[in-house]
This record gives C-alpha cells, structure tokens and sequence, in this order.
C-alpha cells in the first residue's frame, strides 16, 4: 500500500488501497469483518511511514516501542467481497497531549462500505519502572509530518 | 469453546476461553489486536450455538444469513501474549426490536485486559427485493433463548 | 496483485507483489509462515484470473467450486519481515488429466525467500452422487489460457 | 490445546484438538487452507512445551529463537467445516543431528482429513557470525523429552 494525501469530498485525507482476497472472505461470501481491522491498521502504519516515521525504524532509532491501540471500533455499512478493490482514507480527528484519534473510510467505488475509528498512543517502555509501557507526549514533529501527509 | 452461564462480579454472563498461540502475536510479542475481534466474534457464536441457535443450523433450517455486525469496538487496556489462558465474557446489553447490543470482557486471571461490544442483527435475504439483505425483527424465542443461557 | 508474465533467469512465470505488514510478523519479527500460504493461493487465483477464469465468474457461470488444493508445501530459505516487497512468480510445473501442479517463488531484490508448490484440480459438484465433491478433467482451453499467461 | 501421548491405530503420538470457527472458513464453507499450517505449528509448540520445552521460556532462558521450519506441507483428503471438532496426532518421524521431522494427522470423528509434515531445527542467533540465524545440534535431553511425551 501506497500511503499519499488525496482531497475527497472536500476533506484531505491519506489514502491507500487493497484488493480483497479469496481467503479474506467468510462463509457468507464477504469479508471476514476482522480484517478489516488488520487493513486499518495497516494504514495507519503507511501513514506513519509516509510522515518518516516507519516502524522498524521508530522502534530501532527511537526506541519506540510502535502505535499501539487504546480503542478502535467501526461500523459495517456495506459488505465486501472477492476481488473487490477498497479505498482505504485515512485522516486525522483530533490530537491530544498523548493521543491521536484517527478515522477511516473504506470505499468501493466511491461507495462507503466501512467507517472505522482508532486511538493510538506513541509507546515507550519506561525503564525507570521496569520497562512499564506508556504513552510519550506526541513530539510536534510527529503531528506536523502526520499532519502534513494528509494535506 | 464451551459456552456457559458464568456469574461473576455481581453480573451474568456467558464465558468461553481461548489459549493464545505463538501465531497470535504480533513483533511486539503480544496479541495482534485484529485477532480479539475474531475471538469476540466467536465467543458470540458460541452464545448463540448454546441458545440452539447453531449458525449452520439456522443457515440451513431457517434461511438466516447469520448474525451479522453493524459495529463492532474495543477498548484495549492491557496486552495478552503467548499462551494466555484468556477467559471472555459476554452479555447482552440491549435487546432492540431488531438490533441487539453485546458487550466482551476479555480477562486473564481475573485481571480485564480487552473490552469489546458489538452491535448485531438477524440477517435474512429479502427474496421480494432482489436478495437485499435485511434485518428480521428479533423472535421472542430468540431473545429468550439467549437470556436463558446466559442466566 | 496484478498478474504478468514475467521472463526472469530464463524461465517463463506469472508474476504478482505483496507487501509484508506488521501484522503478517510474529514475535521473532519475521512474516509467519502461515501468510505465505494464503499469498501463494492469490498468486494462483491471479494467475487463473488473468487466464479469464475468475474465481466468482467460474463459480457463478460454471459451477465450479473453484481450484481446490489437493497438496501444498513450501521451503523456508530465508525470513521475511516487515515492509519486505516481495515478488511472487509463478508457472505450472506440469499438467495432468484432473490435476495441475503449479510451483512458487518468493523473492525480495531477486534473493529467494521460499520455494512453494501446490497440487490443484477444478472442482465440481456430482449432483448425481449426492453433490460429492470431484475433479473436472481440465479443459483445454484452460489450459491454454494459463499457459497462454505465463508465456 | 492440551498435549498428551496418545497411542492411536498402533501408532504413539501427542494430540490436541481444534474447533473450527466460522471466521476459519472460506466462501465454499470449509476451512480455509492456510489455517491448518498454524493449528499444525500450534500443535508442535504445544508438544515441545509438553516436554519443557515451551516457547517463551526457551527464548528467556536458552536464547534459542524458537523452533523455525524449513519445510512444511500437507496433503488435503478431506475438507473440514465450521463447528468441526478436530483432533491434531503429532509424531517425530525422524531426527537428524540438527533437524527434526514431524508427521502430522488431523482427524475428524476418526476420519483422516489432513496430513501434514514439517522440518525444524532449534534456531539459535550465532553472535560470533553477526547474529546470523543458525540451527543448533540437538541436545540429547530435548530429543529424549520429546520421545518421552509422544510415547
């Protein structure tokens, strides 16, 4: 996946893109909905590299330990299938002191099928208390590169 | 997983488990978040198999599609790892007429590691409308049913 | 993954890509092995698909199940981690009657990672006995279309 | 998965078992293949820790990476599908000075559906050799713990 800024419906978002698989695909012949989750997440992932923050290197420069999640949810509109290709959107809701909310959208020829939300945190292992994960406050240099990606 | 009344903490419930394999876990060494979702989705499955209301059954005998997901979330408080025995707990929170609310506890040890809700519907073919897929309104002995196991 | 034929060292093959994502890695930071299953069953429903025989068109307009694995395998010669761009080739080793053996590269900068190979057949449904699954005699003009591909 | 000998048809092996959830199979309804190769590498983790031998310790406290696969394979005879109750037989069928051969068998109701097959070593990061991945000698108390739970 290719993570570039791309203006949709009057709003800067990210975008990247996926073919849905045959073994994506559940009994009732859509996408297993726990997948979708691993493509969100993966985007996120194609967002932080596209801003310079890639996650071998973040966790071998700078000691991060990656993105994990606090939250992430999402509302199944629409199904998809076999050999569907999916728009991923991914932007920015709201940046907080330790936390970043972002949004995404899956779409199917401008179709909107999935909407998805997830609350990350920048993880650091505090060795001071035995390597107990925590969140560092966001470096501005994060938000601006992110912010810069979505355009 | 054997799905069961299980009263804890003041509050019933159904409860299975899951022992978390090797494969599970993502390179920071613990459970990669898509896979609770698949868990959270069979755990529900479960609830509904022990109600009588096994999915292949009521694919076969009633025309349901299943039980598909409107939404689904979770919040993650603390991570899992290899070989976890992780206890799941789930509720129903809200009958809707044709919608219904379930919330997870995920534990490990007594100790709540991930919770999750889903929202769910029956989903049933409209042969009248092309084959759209649609909710039916919820069957009392349906929503008995699950009452009934989960105590 | 887009299918094309592809020369390289010699040999003629259908060629596709994947990115590996975080969540393909497991706690030793490398792709679990599983994944390049599922990766190598795409590069073959490319190929099938790029032949004009498209896994939903054939079921739908055939009847065929589809192309059901009689055998797979693979040789792990060196790990792949995350954000690896791998190229992933394909040919048919040999056609028999009801079967095609197809073998797999998986490469990264022209390096193998892993050698796979699968034993297929198309399948159909006997109704005449009872619907049990069984191997078409493949057609020729399938054949020739996935040679046809592969170049 | 639990671990124990259990003689079979005149054969020892270790054995656990699997269920099949919905979100294992795929749009022809029965297991999607890729999902065996990890209930297989489950099966071996679950034997080895049934020798003493289980994962997170060995990467704690002998520095060995893990068990990692040179090969894998299996035949599929038969499919199975979603609420399967599998049984998983796990043998070594040969050890070599630094390799081990599985033999795998997954059954239902006593019913041969997969055999599977893996080669393994004990990986080890050679520091001397800039942490190249090597396979070490098998050590003698590994090999007899192993022969000892397979009865």
């Amino acid at each position: 996946m290719q993570s570039s800024p791309s203006p949709t419906a009057g709003s800067a978002c990210s975008a990247t893109s996926h073919r849905d698989a045959f073994g994506d695909c559940d009994p009732a012949n859509i996408v297993y909905f726990p997948n979708f989750y691993r493509w969100l997440d993966q985007a996120t992932h194609d967002l932080c590299e596209a801003a310079g923050f890639e996650l071998t290197a973040v966790r071998r420069d700078r000691q991060w330990v990656g993105f994990p999640l606090a939250e992430a949810g999402a509302r199944f509109h629409r199904p998809a299938t076999i050999n569907d290709l999916l728009r991923i959107e991914t932007r920015v809701k709201e940046w907080r002191p330790k936390m970043f909310l972002l949004e995404h959208r899956i779409l199917r020829d401008g179709m909107l099928l999935v909407e998805g939300w997830q609350t990350r945190f920048i993880g650091v292992h505090l060795v001071e208390q035995g390597g107990r994960l925590a969140a560092l406050p966001l470096p501005p240099e994060f938000v601006a590169a992110i912010d810069r990606v979505i355009g």
